[in-house]
Protein backbone atom coordinates (compact mmCIF):
# COMPACT_ATOMS: atom_id res chain seq x y z
CA UNK A 1 0.00 0.00 0.00
CA UNK A 2 1.16 3.43 -0.69
CA UNK A 3 1.53 6.00 2.19
CA UNK A 4 -1.09 7.79 0.73
CA UNK A 5 -3.69 5.40 0.41
CA UNK A 6 -1.86 3.98 3.86
CA UNK A 7 -2.21 7.69 5.54
CA UNK A 8 -6.36 8.14 4.28
CA UNK A 9 -7.15 4.65 5.80
CA UNK A 10 -5.60 5.35 9.15
CA UNK A 11 -7.16 8.56 9.26
CA UNK A 12 -10.61 7.15 8.05
CA UNK A 13 -9.92 4.36 11.56
CA UNK A 14 -8.52 6.96 13.13
CA UNK A 15 -11.96 9.39 13.06
CA UNK A 16 -14.13 6.58 13.35
CA UNK A 17 -12.66 5.75 16.74
CA UNK A 18 -12.57 9.40 17.95
CA UNK A 19 -16.58 9.75 17.09
CA UNK A 20 -17.11 6.56 19.26
CA UNK A 21 -15.27 7.62 22.24
CA UNK A 22 -16.72 11.13 22.60
CA UNK A 23 -19.95 11.38 23.88
CA UNK A 24 -22.76 12.49 20.86
CA UNK A 25 -24.21 16.05 20.21
CA UNK A 26 -27.23 15.00 21.73
CA UNK A 27 -26.00 14.40 24.91
CA UNK A 28 -26.32 17.21 27.45
CA UNK A 29 -24.77 19.59 28.07
CA UNK A 30 -24.88 19.81 24.07
CA UNK A 31 -23.05 22.55 23.38
CA UNK A 32 -20.07 21.60 25.02
CA UNK A 33 -20.22 18.54 23.04
CA UNK A 34 -20.94 20.22 19.81
CA UNK A 35 -17.91 22.57 20.81
CA UNK A 36 -15.43 19.52 21.54
CA UNK A 37 -16.49 17.58 18.49
CA UNK A 38 -16.98 20.69 16.47
CA UNK A 39 -13.21 21.90 16.07
CA UNK A 40 -12.02 17.71 16.30
CA UNK A 41 -13.71 16.79 13.30
CA UNK A 42 -12.88 20.38 11.51
CA UNK A 43 -10.34 18.18 9.53
CA UNK A 44 -6.58 17.85 10.60
CA UNK A 45 -4.09 14.89 9.57
CA UNK A 46 -4.47 13.07 12.77
CA UNK A 47 -1.00 12.72 12.78
CA UNK A 48 -0.08 11.90 15.73
CA UNK A 49 -2.33 8.94 16.46
CA UNK A 50 -1.12 7.85 13.07
CA UNK A 51 2.45 8.05 14.46
CA UNK A 52 0.73 5.97 17.80
CA UNK A 53 -0.07 2.90 15.29
CA UNK A 54 3.18 2.79 12.93
CA UNK A 55 5.23 2.83 16.82
CA UNK A 56 2.88 0.07 17.68
CA UNK A 57 3.85 -1.74 14.05
CA UNK A 58 7.59 -0.82 14.41
CA UNK A 59 7.70 -2.01 18.24
CA UNK A 60 6.21 -5.31 17.13
CA UNK A 61 2.89 -4.59 18.40
CA UNK A 62 -0.18 -7.04 16.49
CA UNK A 63 -3.70 -5.77 16.83
CA UNK A 64 -3.41 -2.06 16.95
CA UNK A 65 -6.98 -1.80 18.88
CA UNK A 66 -5.20 -1.85 21.86
CA UNK A 67 -3.25 1.29 21.18
CA UNK A 68 -5.87 3.06 19.60
CA UNK A 69 -7.73 4.12 22.37
CA UNK A 70 -3.81 6.20 23.34
CA UNK A 71 -3.99 7.39 19.77
CA UNK A 72 -7.28 8.97 20.06
CA UNK A 73 -6.17 10.47 23.37
CA UNK A 74 -3.24 12.35 21.38
CA UNK A 75 -5.08 13.75 18.75
CA UNK A 76 -7.74 15.14 21.53
CA UNK A 77 -4.64 16.96 23.85
CA UNK A 78 -3.65 18.00 20.55
CA UNK A 79 -7.25 19.68 19.46
CA UNK A 80 -7.56 21.09 23.13
CA UNK A 81 -4.09 23.29 22.77
CA UNK A 82 -5.29 24.02 19.42
CA UNK A 83 -8.77 25.51 20.91
CA UNK A 84 -6.87 27.56 23.56
CA UNK A 85 -4.39 28.63 20.97
CA UNK A 86 -6.50 30.43 19.24
CA UNK A 87 -8.35 32.55 21.81
CA UNK A 88 -7.99 36.13 22.11
CA UNK A 89 -5.60 35.72 25.03
CA UNK A 90 -3.35 33.60 22.96
CA UNK A 91 -2.55 34.00 19.57
CA UNK A 92 -6.20 35.37 18.66
CA UNK A 93 -6.61 33.38 15.38
CA UNK A 94 -10.26 33.53 13.93
CA UNK A 95 -9.62 30.32 11.56
CA UNK A 96 -8.79 27.27 12.08
CA UNK A 97 -8.27 24.12 9.62
CA UNK A 98 -10.61 26.93 7.20
CA UNK A 99 -13.35 27.25 9.41
CA UNK A 100 -13.89 29.78 12.10
CA UNK A 101 -12.26 29.29 14.91
CA UNK A 102 -14.68 27.75 18.17
CA UNK A 103 -14.76 31.14 20.47
CA UNK A 104 -15.34 32.62 17.00
CA UNK A 105 -18.67 29.89 17.19
CA UNK A 106 -19.25 29.56 20.63
CA UNK A 107 -18.06 32.19 22.45
CA UNK A 108 -14.87 32.77 24.66
CA UNK A 109 -16.34 30.82 27.59
CA UNK A 110 -17.72 27.39 26.04
CA UNK A 111 -14.53 27.75 23.81
CA UNK A 112 -12.29 27.54 27.02
CA UNK A 113 -14.49 24.91 28.45
CA UNK A 114 -14.70 22.91 25.24
CA UNK A 115 -10.86 22.84 25.40
CA UNK A 116 -10.12 21.83 29.47
CA UNK A 117 -13.09 18.94 28.15
CA UNK A 118 -11.03 17.63 25.57
CA UNK A 119 -8.44 17.46 27.41
CA UNK A 120 -10.44 15.67 30.27
CA UNK A 121 -11.51 13.18 27.36
CA UNK A 122 -7.61 12.68 26.69
CA UNK A 123 -7.30 10.34 30.18
CA UNK A 124 -10.88 9.26 30.03
CA UNK A 125 -10.67 7.61 26.67
CA UNK A 126 -6.66 6.34 27.24
CA UNK A 127 -8.00 4.90 30.62
CA UNK A 128 -10.12 2.70 28.38
CA UNK A 129 -7.52 1.16 26.01
CA UNK A 130 -7.14 -2.66 26.44
CA UNK A 131 -4.07 -2.80 28.31
CA UNK A 132 -2.45 -4.39 31.50
CA UNK A 133 -2.58 -2.15 34.19
CA UNK A 134 0.86 -1.13 34.82
CA UNK A 135 1.19 -0.72 31.21
CA UNK A 136 -1.66 2.01 31.47
CA UNK A 137 -0.09 3.51 34.52
CA UNK A 138 3.25 3.85 32.26
CA UNK A 139 1.26 5.32 29.29
CA UNK A 140 -0.44 7.87 31.16
CA UNK A 141 2.62 9.22 32.92
CA UNK A 142 4.00 9.39 28.96
CA UNK A 143 0.49 11.74 28.52
CA UNK A 144 0.84 13.98 31.39
CA UNK A 145 4.50 14.90 30.96
CA UNK A 146 3.89 15.48 27.06
CA UNK A 147 1.15 17.80 27.75
CA UNK A 148 2.26 19.58 31.06
CA UNK A 149 5.10 22.27 32.08
CA UNK A 150 7.71 20.23 30.45
CA UNK A 151 5.65 19.65 27.26
CA UNK A 152 3.22 21.47 24.98
CA UNK A 153 1.61 23.44 28.19
CA UNK A 154 5.22 24.85 28.99
CA UNK A 155 6.14 25.35 25.44
CA UNK A 156 2.63 27.60 24.73
CA UNK A 157 3.85 29.56 27.87
CA UNK A 158 7.33 30.20 26.52
CA UNK A 159 5.88 30.82 23.11
CA UNK A 160 3.38 33.18 24.60
CA UNK A 161 6.06 35.10 26.45
CA UNK A 162 8.77 34.86 23.35
CA UNK A 163 7.05 37.31 21.42
CA UNK A 164 8.02 40.75 20.73
CA UNK A 165 11.37 39.13 22.07
CA UNK A 166 14.41 38.92 20.04
CA UNK A 167 14.57 35.54 18.30
CA UNK A 168 17.65 33.34 19.58
CA UNK A 169 18.69 29.77 18.34
CA UNK A 170 18.26 28.46 22.12
CA UNK A 171 14.72 30.18 22.49
CA UNK A 172 13.20 28.62 19.28
CA UNK A 173 14.56 25.31 20.03
CA UNK A 174 13.63 25.11 23.58
CA UNK A 175 9.80 26.60 22.32
CA UNK A 176 9.35 23.97 19.42
CA UNK A 177 10.80 20.86 21.36
CA UNK A 178 8.27 21.80 24.41
CA UNK A 179 5.51 23.42 21.92
CA UNK A 180 4.90 20.77 19.57
CA UNK A 181 7.92 18.19 19.67
CA UNK A 182 7.29 16.57 22.95
CA UNK A 183 3.11 15.54 22.21
CA UNK A 184 5.09 13.87 19.16
CA UNK A 185 7.88 12.29 20.78
CA UNK A 186 5.50 10.85 22.93
CA UNK A 187 3.30 9.76 20.36
CA UNK A 188 5.80 7.56 19.02
CA UNK A 189 6.73 6.14 22.71
CA UNK A 190 2.79 5.26 23.23
CA UNK A 191 3.31 3.08 20.40
CA UNK A 192 6.04 1.20 22.07
CA UNK A 193 4.88 1.45 25.20
CA UNK A 194 1.31 -0.41 24.12
CA UNK A 195 3.70 -3.45 22.31
CA UNK A 196 5.01 -3.41 25.63
CA UNK A 197 8.36 -2.86 24.14
CA UNK A 198 11.40 -2.66 26.40
CA UNK A 199 11.73 0.74 27.83
CA UNK A 200 15.02 1.07 25.97
CA UNK A 201 13.01 1.10 22.91
CA UNK A 202 10.70 3.18 24.08
CA UNK A 203 13.18 5.59 24.58
CA UNK A 204 14.60 5.34 20.86
CA UNK A 205 11.05 5.42 19.74
CA UNK A 206 10.92 8.70 21.47
CA UNK A 207 13.95 10.06 20.73
CA UNK A 208 12.94 9.62 16.78
CA UNK A 209 9.77 11.41 17.79
CA UNK A 210 11.83 13.89 19.13
CA UNK A 211 13.73 14.64 16.12
CA UNK A 212 10.24 14.18 13.72
CA UNK A 213 8.40 17.02 16.02
CA UNK A 214 11.25 19.33 15.08
CA UNK A 215 11.30 18.80 11.37
CA UNK A 216 7.24 18.94 11.71
CA UNK A 217 7.31 22.44 13.44
CA UNK A 218 9.98 23.67 11.00
CA UNK A 219 8.00 23.25 8.28
CA UNK A 220 5.10 24.55 10.12
CA UNK A 221 7.07 27.47 10.65
CA UNK A 222 8.12 27.55 6.74
CA UNK A 223 4.75 27.43 5.09
CA UNK A 224 3.38 29.98 7.26
CA UNK A 225 6.14 32.39 5.54
CA UNK A 226 5.30 31.00 2.25
CA UNK A 227 1.93 29.97 2.27
CA UNK A 228 -1.04 31.45 0.71
CA UNK A 229 -3.95 31.53 3.08
CA UNK A 230 -5.64 29.24 1.55
CA UNK A 231 -3.21 26.57 1.42
CA UNK A 232 -2.84 26.84 5.20
CA UNK A 233 -6.80 27.21 5.90
CA UNK A 234 -6.06 29.77 8.87
CA UNK A 235 -4.01 33.36 8.59
CA UNK A 236 -0.25 33.04 6.60
CA UNK A 237 2.26 35.58 7.93
CA UNK A 238 0.71 35.28 11.18
CA UNK A 239 3.26 34.39 13.09
CA UNK A 240 5.78 37.23 11.81
CA UNK A 241 3.02 39.63 12.19
CA UNK A 242 3.39 39.02 16.00
CA UNK A 243 6.60 38.93 16.04
CA UNK A 244 6.92 34.84 17.25
CA UNK A 245 10.03 33.11 17.86
CA UNK A 246 10.42 30.86 14.79
CA UNK A 247 12.43 29.26 12.99
CA UNK A 248 13.05 31.06 9.71
CA UNK A 249 13.29 34.10 11.92
CA UNK A 250 16.55 32.90 13.42
CA UNK A 251 17.91 31.06 10.74
CA UNK A 252 16.59 32.03 7.54
CA UNK A 253 14.03 29.98 5.08
CA UNK A 254 16.85 28.11 3.31
CA UNK A 255 18.04 26.75 6.03
CA UNK A 256 15.12 26.35 8.41
CA UNK A 257 14.44 23.39 5.14
CA UNK A 258 17.65 22.13 5.46
CA UNK A 259 17.37 21.61 9.36
CA UNK A 260 13.95 19.93 9.06
CA UNK A 261 15.09 17.71 5.88
CA UNK A 262 18.40 16.83 8.50
CA UNK A 263 15.82 16.17 11.59
CA UNK A 264 13.63 14.29 9.21
CA UNK A 265 16.49 12.00 7.91
CA UNK A 266 18.00 12.13 11.74
CA UNK A 267 14.72 10.09 13.04
CA UNK A 268 15.16 7.62 10.17
CA UNK A 269 18.59 6.80 11.11
CA UNK A 270 17.39 6.43 14.38
CA UNK A 271 14.40 3.66 13.66
CA UNK A 272 16.45 2.05 10.86
CA UNK A 273 19.08 0.63 13.48
CA UNK A 274 16.63 -0.17 16.05
CA UNK A 275 14.26 -1.08 13.96
CA UNK A 276 15.10 -2.06 10.32
CA UNK A 277 12.01 -2.60 8.12
CA UNK A 278 8.97 -2.51 10.50
CA UNK A 279 10.03 1.03 10.90
CA UNK A 280 9.32 1.41 7.26
CA UNK A 281 6.12 3.63 7.49
CA UNK A 282 7.37 5.58 10.53
CA UNK A 283 10.50 6.10 7.96
CA UNK A 284 8.06 7.45 5.14
CA UNK A 285 6.03 9.32 7.40
CA UNK A 286 9.11 11.24 8.49
CA UNK A 287 9.77 11.99 4.53
CA UNK A 288 6.06 12.91 4.29
CA UNK A 289 6.67 15.72 7.12
CA UNK A 290 9.35 17.78 5.66
CA UNK A 291 7.42 16.98 1.74
CA UNK A 292 4.94 19.13 2.83
CA UNK A 293 7.23 22.44 2.78
CA UNK A 294 7.78 21.94 -1.07
CA UNK B 1 -8.46 16.53 68.76
CA UNK B 2 -11.41 18.78 68.16
CA UNK B 3 -12.79 19.65 64.62
CA UNK B 4 -11.16 22.87 64.37
CA UNK B 5 -7.73 21.63 65.39
CA UNK B 6 -7.77 18.46 63.08
CA UNK B 7 -8.94 20.78 60.05
CA UNK B 8 -6.11 23.26 60.68
CA UNK B 9 -3.73 19.80 60.84
CA UNK B 10 -4.82 18.27 58.31
CA UNK B 11 -4.78 21.65 55.29
CA UNK B 12 -0.82 22.06 56.55
CA UNK B 13 -0.11 18.47 55.71
CA UNK B 14 -2.03 19.48 52.55
CA UNK B 15 -0.68 22.71 51.82
CA UNK B 16 3.44 20.59 52.82
CA UNK B 17 2.36 18.18 50.31
CA UNK B 18 1.00 20.61 47.47
CA UNK B 19 4.50 22.08 47.39
CA UNK B 20 6.15 19.19 47.30
CA UNK B 21 4.69 17.80 44.59
CA UNK B 22 4.88 20.77 42.43
CA UNK B 23 7.77 21.97 40.71
CA UNK B 24 9.99 24.95 42.48
CA UNK B 25 8.65 29.00 41.05
CA UNK B 26 12.50 28.83 39.68
CA UNK B 27 12.12 26.03 37.30
CA UNK B 28 11.11 27.31 33.47
CA UNK B 29 9.07 28.55 32.56
CA UNK B 30 8.59 30.41 35.38
CA UNK B 31 5.78 32.84 35.15
CA UNK B 32 3.72 29.23 34.60
CA UNK B 33 5.24 28.02 37.74
CA UNK B 34 4.25 31.33 39.79
CA UNK B 35 0.46 31.32 38.06
CA UNK B 36 0.14 27.91 38.93
CA UNK B 37 1.30 28.75 42.76
CA UNK B 38 -0.26 32.02 42.89
CA UNK B 39 -3.92 30.91 43.23
CA UNK B 40 -3.19 27.74 44.86
CA UNK B 41 -1.26 28.85 47.71
CA UNK B 42 -3.97 31.92 47.68
CA UNK B 43 -5.60 30.25 50.87
CA UNK B 44 -8.48 27.77 50.49
CA UNK B 45 -9.47 25.81 53.42
CA UNK B 46 -7.88 22.00 51.05
CA UNK B 47 -11.88 20.62 52.18
CA UNK B 48 -11.44 18.17 49.19
CA UNK B 49 -8.16 16.60 49.95
CA UNK B 50 -8.88 16.77 53.68
CA UNK B 51 -12.25 15.00 52.43
CA UNK B 52 -10.40 12.35 50.75
CA UNK B 53 -7.91 11.80 53.77
CA UNK B 54 -10.95 11.24 56.19
CA UNK B 55 -13.08 9.43 53.71
CA UNK B 56 -9.91 7.05 53.06
CA UNK B 57 -9.36 6.88 57.56
CA UNK B 58 -13.55 6.22 57.31
CA UNK B 59 -13.07 2.80 54.68
CA UNK B 60 -10.33 1.19 57.10
CA UNK B 61 -6.73 2.89 55.59
CA UNK B 62 -3.63 3.02 57.47
CA UNK B 63 -1.08 5.25 56.14
CA UNK B 64 -2.55 8.08 54.45
CA UNK B 65 0.37 9.33 52.42
CA UNK B 66 -0.80 6.56 49.78
CA UNK B 67 -3.79 8.69 49.45
CA UNK B 68 -2.09 12.16 49.91
CA UNK B 69 -0.90 12.34 46.51
CA UNK B 70 -4.87 11.90 44.98
CA UNK B 71 -6.23 14.28 47.80
CA UNK B 72 -3.40 16.90 46.17
CA UNK B 73 -4.72 16.16 42.39
CA UNK B 74 -8.27 17.01 43.98
CA UNK B 75 -6.99 20.52 45.18
CA UNK B 76 -5.51 20.91 41.63
CA UNK B 77 -8.17 19.95 39.62
CA UNK B 78 -10.19 22.62 42.24
CA UNK B 79 -7.79 25.25 41.38
CA UNK B 80 -7.93 25.12 37.95
CA UNK B 81 -11.41 25.14 37.49
CA UNK B 82 -11.59 28.39 39.49
CA UNK B 83 -8.55 29.81 37.86
CA UNK B 84 -10.43 29.60 34.44
CA UNK B 85 -14.25 30.27 36.32
CA UNK B 86 -12.93 33.58 36.99
CA UNK B 87 -11.72 35.01 33.43
CA UNK B 88 -13.46 37.69 31.72
CA UNK B 89 -15.22 35.15 29.32
CA UNK B 90 -16.74 33.02 31.88
CA UNK B 91 -17.92 34.40 35.96
CA UNK B 92 -15.87 37.75 34.81
CA UNK B 93 -14.57 37.68 39.09
CA UNK B 94 -11.37 40.42 39.99
CA UNK B 95 -10.87 38.86 42.89
CA UNK B 96 -10.27 35.16 44.52
CA UNK B 97 -9.76 34.16 48.07
CA UNK B 98 -9.13 38.19 48.52
CA UNK B 99 -6.12 38.52 46.17
CA UNK B 100 -6.47 39.67 42.87
CA UNK B 101 -7.42 37.00 39.95
CA UNK B 102 -4.98 34.69 38.19
CA UNK B 103 -5.51 36.84 34.69
CA UNK B 104 -5.41 40.20 36.54
CA UNK B 105 -1.60 39.36 37.86
CA UNK B 106 -0.79 37.09 34.85
CA UNK B 107 -2.84 38.41 32.27
CA UNK B 108 -5.72 36.22 30.37
CA UNK B 109 -3.47 34.21 28.38
CA UNK B 110 -0.80 32.88 31.12
CA UNK B 111 -3.93 32.47 33.33
CA UNK B 112 -5.73 29.85 30.42
CA UNK B 113 -1.99 27.76 30.75
CA UNK B 114 -1.78 27.92 34.17
CA UNK B 115 -5.28 26.43 34.75
CA UNK B 116 -4.85 23.90 31.95
CA UNK B 117 -1.26 22.98 33.56
CA UNK B 118 -2.82 22.70 37.13
CA UNK B 119 -5.22 20.14 35.39
CA UNK B 120 -2.70 18.04 33.92
CA UNK B 121 -0.54 18.37 37.54
CA UNK B 122 -3.27 16.76 39.26
CA UNK B 123 -2.66 13.35 36.72
CA UNK B 124 0.89 13.69 37.41
CA UNK B 125 0.57 14.26 40.85
CA UNK B 126 -2.28 11.25 41.25
CA UNK B 127 -0.29 8.69 39.26
CA UNK B 128 2.68 8.93 42.13
CA UNK B 129 0.46 7.76 45.02
CA UNK B 130 2.00 4.51 46.06
CA UNK B 131 -0.54 2.41 44.98
CA UNK B 132 -0.96 -1.07 43.15
CA UNK B 133 -1.26 0.34 39.15
CA UNK B 134 -5.37 -1.45 39.02
CA UNK B 135 -6.06 0.75 42.36
CA UNK B 136 -4.37 4.04 40.42
CA UNK B 137 -6.03 3.12 37.01
CA UNK B 138 -9.77 2.86 39.39
CA UNK B 139 -8.55 6.35 40.96
CA UNK B 140 -8.21 7.60 37.51
CA UNK B 141 -11.30 6.97 36.31
CA UNK B 142 -12.80 8.68 39.16
CA UNK B 143 -10.87 12.01 38.93
CA UNK B 144 -11.90 11.89 34.93
CA UNK B 145 -15.36 11.29 35.15
CA UNK B 146 -15.80 13.89 38.26
CA UNK B 147 -13.85 16.77 36.14
CA UNK B 148 -15.13 15.81 32.66
CA UNK B 149 -18.86 16.92 31.13
CA UNK B 150 -20.61 14.72 33.46
CA UNK B 151 -19.25 16.21 36.53
CA UNK B 152 -17.33 19.81 36.66
CA UNK B 153 -16.80 20.78 33.12
CA UNK B 154 -20.21 20.00 32.29
CA UNK B 155 -21.60 21.44 35.42
CA UNK B 156 -19.65 24.82 34.40
CA UNK B 157 -20.80 24.88 30.70
CA UNK B 158 -24.64 24.76 31.89
CA UNK B 159 -23.76 27.08 34.56
CA UNK B 160 -22.67 29.43 31.92
CA UNK B 161 -25.64 28.44 29.19
CA UNK B 162 -28.01 29.22 32.49
CA UNK B 163 -27.28 32.89 32.98
CA UNK B 164 -30.42 34.85 32.06
CA UNK B 165 -32.40 31.65 31.75
CA UNK B 166 -35.29 31.43 34.51
CA UNK B 167 -33.61 29.55 37.44
CA UNK B 168 -35.82 26.21 37.88
CA UNK B 169 -35.43 23.76 40.76
CA UNK B 170 -34.37 21.20 37.98
CA UNK B 171 -31.62 23.29 36.90
CA UNK B 172 -30.35 24.37 39.53
CA UNK B 173 -29.84 20.79 41.32
CA UNK B 174 -28.05 19.42 38.18
CA UNK B 175 -26.13 22.57 37.64
CA UNK B 176 -24.59 22.20 41.37
CA UNK B 177 -24.47 18.26 41.08
CA UNK B 178 -22.01 17.98 38.02
CA UNK B 179 -20.01 21.81 38.96
CA UNK B 180 -19.69 21.32 42.64
CA UNK B 181 -20.95 17.82 44.27
CA UNK B 182 -19.23 15.41 41.92
CA UNK B 183 -15.71 16.65 42.71
CA UNK B 184 -16.81 16.66 46.49
CA UNK B 185 -18.33 13.15 45.76
CA UNK B 186 -15.43 11.99 44.26
CA UNK B 187 -13.41 13.00 47.15
CA UNK B 188 -14.78 10.60 49.42
CA UNK B 189 -14.63 8.10 46.57
CA UNK B 190 -10.99 8.27 45.74
CA UNK B 191 -10.55 7.80 49.92
CA UNK B 192 -12.04 4.48 49.26
CA UNK B 193 -10.74 3.29 46.68
CA UNK B 194 -7.16 4.01 47.78
CA UNK B 195 -7.72 2.23 51.33
CA UNK B 196 -8.82 -0.70 48.43
CA UNK B 197 -12.27 -0.71 50.20
CA UNK B 198 -15.01 -3.19 48.54
CA UNK B 199 -16.76 -0.91 45.19
CA UNK B 200 -20.01 -0.83 47.24
CA UNK B 201 -18.43 0.85 50.30
CA UNK B 202 -16.73 3.13 47.49
CA UNK B 203 -20.12 3.68 46.35
CA UNK B 204 -21.70 4.58 49.70
CA UNK B 205 -18.64 7.21 50.30
CA UNK B 206 -19.64 8.76 46.90
CA UNK B 207 -23.42 9.00 47.56
CA UNK B 208 -22.46 10.56 50.76
CA UNK B 209 -20.09 12.86 49.31
CA UNK B 210 -22.74 13.96 46.28
CA UNK B 211 -25.12 15.27 49.63
CA UNK B 212 -22.36 16.45 51.36
CA UNK B 213 -21.19 18.22 48.12
CA UNK B 214 -25.39 19.48 47.31
CA UNK B 215 -25.05 20.80 50.56
CA UNK B 216 -21.88 23.18 50.06
CA UNK B 217 -22.54 24.71 46.89
CA UNK B 218 -26.25 26.02 48.48
CA UNK B 219 -24.56 27.07 51.13
CA UNK B 220 -22.05 29.09 49.11
CA UNK B 221 -25.38 30.43 47.14
CA UNK B 222 -26.54 31.60 50.74
CA UNK B 223 -23.32 33.04 51.62
CA UNK B 224 -23.13 34.81 48.41
CA UNK B 225 -26.31 36.61 49.74
CA UNK B 226 -26.00 37.32 52.52
CA UNK B 227 -22.16 37.78 53.29
CA UNK B 228 -20.40 41.35 52.74
CA UNK B 229 -16.98 41.16 50.42
CA UNK B 230 -14.79 40.96 53.35
CA UNK B 231 -15.87 37.98 54.69
CA UNK B 232 -15.81 35.91 51.02
CA UNK B 233 -12.50 37.52 49.50
CA UNK B 234 -14.76 37.91 46.74
CA UNK B 235 -17.38 40.01 45.24
CA UNK B 236 -21.32 38.88 47.11
CA UNK B 237 -24.13 39.46 45.23
CA UNK B 238 -22.32 38.30 42.34
CA UNK B 239 -24.45 35.58 41.73
CA UNK B 240 -27.59 37.13 41.59
CA UNK B 241 -26.05 40.51 39.12
CA UNK B 242 -24.94 37.60 37.19
CA UNK B 243 -28.86 36.17 36.71
CA UNK B 244 -26.93 33.15 38.35
CA UNK B 245 -28.95 29.88 38.22
CA UNK B 246 -28.75 29.67 42.52
CA UNK B 247 -30.68 27.77 45.55
CA UNK B 248 -31.88 30.42 47.11
CA UNK B 249 -32.86 32.56 43.73
CA UNK B 250 -35.41 29.03 42.98
CA UNK B 251 -36.54 28.25 46.64
CA UNK B 252 -35.57 31.37 48.87
CA UNK B 253 -32.82 31.70 51.80
CA UNK B 254 -34.37 29.87 54.45
CA UNK B 255 -35.56 26.74 52.43
CA UNK B 256 -31.85 26.99 51.23
CA UNK B 257 -30.61 26.86 54.96
CA UNK B 258 -32.87 24.06 55.64
CA UNK B 259 -32.31 22.10 52.72
CA UNK B 260 -28.79 22.21 53.45
CA UNK B 261 -28.88 20.67 56.45
CA UNK B 262 -31.24 18.01 55.26
CA UNK B 263 -28.01 17.03 52.78
CA UNK B 264 -25.52 17.31 55.55
CA UNK B 265 -27.80 15.04 57.78
CA UNK B 266 -28.57 13.11 54.84
CA UNK B 267 -24.93 11.96 54.34
CA UNK B 268 -24.38 11.55 58.31
CA UNK B 269 -26.66 9.04 58.29
CA UNK B 270 -25.15 7.22 55.38
CA UNK B 271 -21.58 7.22 56.61
CA UNK B 272 -22.95 6.16 60.39
CA UNK B 273 -25.07 3.35 58.84
CA UNK B 274 -22.18 1.88 56.67
CA UNK B 275 -19.03 2.81 58.69
CA UNK B 276 -20.33 3.50 61.99
CA UNK B 277 -17.62 5.49 64.17
CA UNK B 278 -15.05 5.69 61.73
CA UNK B 279 -16.43 8.28 60.15
CA UNK B 280 -16.64 10.68 62.61
CA UNK B 281 -14.37 12.80 61.44
CA UNK B 282 -16.35 12.87 58.10
CA UNK B 283 -19.62 13.43 60.14
CA UNK B 284 -18.39 16.34 61.97
CA UNK B 285 -16.93 17.95 58.22
CA UNK B 286 -20.65 17.26 56.71
CA UNK B 287 -22.02 19.74 59.68
CA UNK B 288 -18.72 21.88 59.49
CA UNK B 289 -20.19 22.92 55.92
CA UNK B 290 -23.25 23.78 56.92
CA UNK B 291 -22.50 25.79 59.90
CA UNK B 292 -20.40 28.32 57.71
CA UNK B 293 -23.90 29.51 57.14
CA UNK B 294 -25.00 30.80 60.10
Amino acid sequence: MDLQTYLKEQKARVDAALDRFLPPEQEEPRVLHQAMRYTLFAGGKRLRPILALAAFEAAGGTDDTRVMPLACSLELIHTFSLIHDDLPAMDDDDYRRGKPASHKVFGEGVAILAGDALFAAAFDVALQAPLPPEVLVRALRELTWASGPEGMIGGQVEDLEAEGQPPTAERVLRIHRKKTAALIASSLALGGIAAQAPEVEVQILKEAGLAMGLAFQIVDDVLDEVASEQDLGKKSHKDRARGKCTYPRVFGLERAREDARAYAQQAKEILQRAFGPKSLRLQQIADFIVERSY
